[in-house]
């Protein structure tokens, strides 16, 4: 039987894509003159398979789990955090809430393993709780088959719900202390980086202690050795918070849905993605430059030019959802700037 | 008696901006973590007087108008763009017209200038001629010193009347055809650079082009000579746009409104007001990037780092409406995320 991840994607609509691009050079302005936001209007074109691209119900959902490897001393936060973060994105206090509601956006918060269980109830947070976090995975997988098929198909039911709910833009978000140290760890197996090049400081260590993390990376990649393919790296070395990212991006590519990825641990998913399945690469829009120095490798490896850098590096989607507003404002200008003859301008002389 | 533009400054407070940094440092998130949003949010606590700013009532004003330059073969576009625009300005066409209504600012549209006359009132746009455009620079000063007075004093009016109406951020906008050389003449001129380093193409010059436009400033800067103050410099050199624009910035620092600066002529224009008045420097914010290449030599000048860098170079303000979102929402997590006791949130471990 075929596993889900491997249903082909959506392909772009080129068409759309040439209509959207002619559109732009009859607006009144310079060719080129609106720069990265010509281009985004003519992405989004692609993807939606309209000339007259727009942002309908943006889509933001925050995966949230624990990770074994924090034993290893590799976060400045204490491992309670995650849990408690995951109340704070559901009471409104968190950047990713109050950005959420700023823009509108509809905001899910599943949690899929915290260390500390709920208790009770947290309104408006789906518990879908693999276990109390992953393994150490300095010492085993961090997760089993099995597990890690749950965590993908986590991510793969919020694009079918935000699909469902008429959305053709996501955003994921994440939040798990120690998943910088996960993400880095992926991304140094997938692309051969050094960990020496991709671990940086996280939610905040100082240089010895990202200098631990690095060594405690590097013990992990060699306990686990080579060639794993990127879904079995994912197992390994991964959160399920990051596994469900990489199923939300695939299943955007199956969808058709554009996914506005945020920082260094989506991109680290994204990337797990792309190197199993290229095609996911069409569907994805990197928004911003994270100030965790390994990111701006992870981009490399993705070809990917973010829209802005302003040394964010907190996580939750909110590089990501504080970019929204320019993907709004790129259609609106698309769709609603006059052309030249329909204003009556007069074009460039040569 | 004292010209207005002689009339200081307001100070920034720096309590309040204490206050701001203050609970930066409380909010759930790593510290620094939102980069340069929290540093965003404190400056505009510093310029508003309270630890918890909000951009009120945002207004953007277009200063339009020829320039007598353009005889030169300076610019990609025919001089009667000048007046189109203006006209797009005001049915909605134009990119700074999508940009206002999206973002629910005010856009004042006014005409200083135009070398073809308005055979009619346009509606919405306010008719302030001061002449039919400047003179040439290469042969003369652009302007007498009384029209320089009436443009100044256009862009103070305006200022008035955006703070008559409590609005706390003006963007200014700018139209006039052959406007980035006197832009490029005036920056040249106020810091000493070379012209081929400074000029660049424009609405979209060739390599020839370019050249010959150099050439036309480097002309222009030998006849008038060395030894002018920024506000000679501006008659000679500027445009009727331009010196609204330079009384605009005067006018907000007098007022204690926040500047948001555009691109290569809105900041050609903060030059001159920051070379004549520094403290002006401490109530403007950059906002982009302008892919116009001199753009960032002036940026060096004033020290500024701007917000975004999407390769924009159209004008009308079209960058600084792009990146009012970004203010906004600095603000709201600002105001609005929880601190780590309001949220229950465990703070960093060490």
């Amino acid at each position: 039987m075929t596993h889900w991840i491997d249903i082909p994607c959506q392909t772009l609509d080129h068409p759309a894509q040439d209509a959207a691009t002619t559109r732009q050079s009859q607006l009144t302005k310079p060719p080129g003159a609106l720069g990265q936001l010509e281009t985004l209007a003519i992405q989004l074109a692609s993807m939606q398979g309209t000339h007259l691209p727009e942002i309908r119900h943006p889509h933001i959902t925050i995966f949230a789990a624990d990770h074994g490897i924090a034993a290893e001393g590799v976060s400045a936060f204490p491992q309670a955090v995650t849990l408690e973060m995951v109340k704070n994105f559901s009471s409104g206090g968190a950047a990713i809430s109050v950005l959420a509601q700023a823009l509108q956006a509809s905001l899910e918060i599943i949690n899929l393993g915290t260390v500390e269980p709920q208790a009770a109830p947290i309104p408006g947070v789906t518990e879908a709780r693999i276990a109390a976090g992953t393994a150490n995975f300095i010492i085993a997988p961090a997760m089993t088959n099995a597990q890690l098929d749950l965590a993908l198909e986590v991510g793969r039911d919020a694009i079918d719900r935000a699909a469902n709910n008429g959305s053709n833009l996501f955003i994921g978000g994440e939040m798990g202390i120690a998943n910088t140290t996960s993400a880095a760890a992926l991304i140094c197996a997938l692309t051969g980086l050094k960990p020496s090049v991709i671990v940086g400081p996280g939610t905040g260590l100082d240089t010895d202690g990202v200098q631990h993390k690095a060594t405690v990376v590097k013990r992990a990649l060699d306990h686990h050795g080579d060639g794993h393919n990127p879904i079995e790296l994912l197992a390994r070395l991964g959160g399920f918070e990051i596994a469900a990212l990489t199923g939300s991006y695939i299943r955007c590519a199956q969808r058709g849905i554009t996914a506005l990825v945020d920082g260094f641990i989506t991109s680290a998913a994204a990337l797990v993605a792309v190197k199993y399945k290229p095609d996911v690469l069409d569907w994805l829009l990197f928004s911003h430059a994270s100030a965790e120095p390994g990111h701006a490798r992870v981009l490399e490896a993705l070809e990917a030019k973010p829209l802005i850098n302003l040394g964010m590096r907190l996580g939750e989607g909110s590089g990501a959802a504080s970019t929204l507003p320019l993907l709004n404002l790129a259609c609106q200008l698309h769709n609603n700037m006059a052309t030249f003859s329909e204003a009556g301008v007069s074009e460039k002389s040569d």
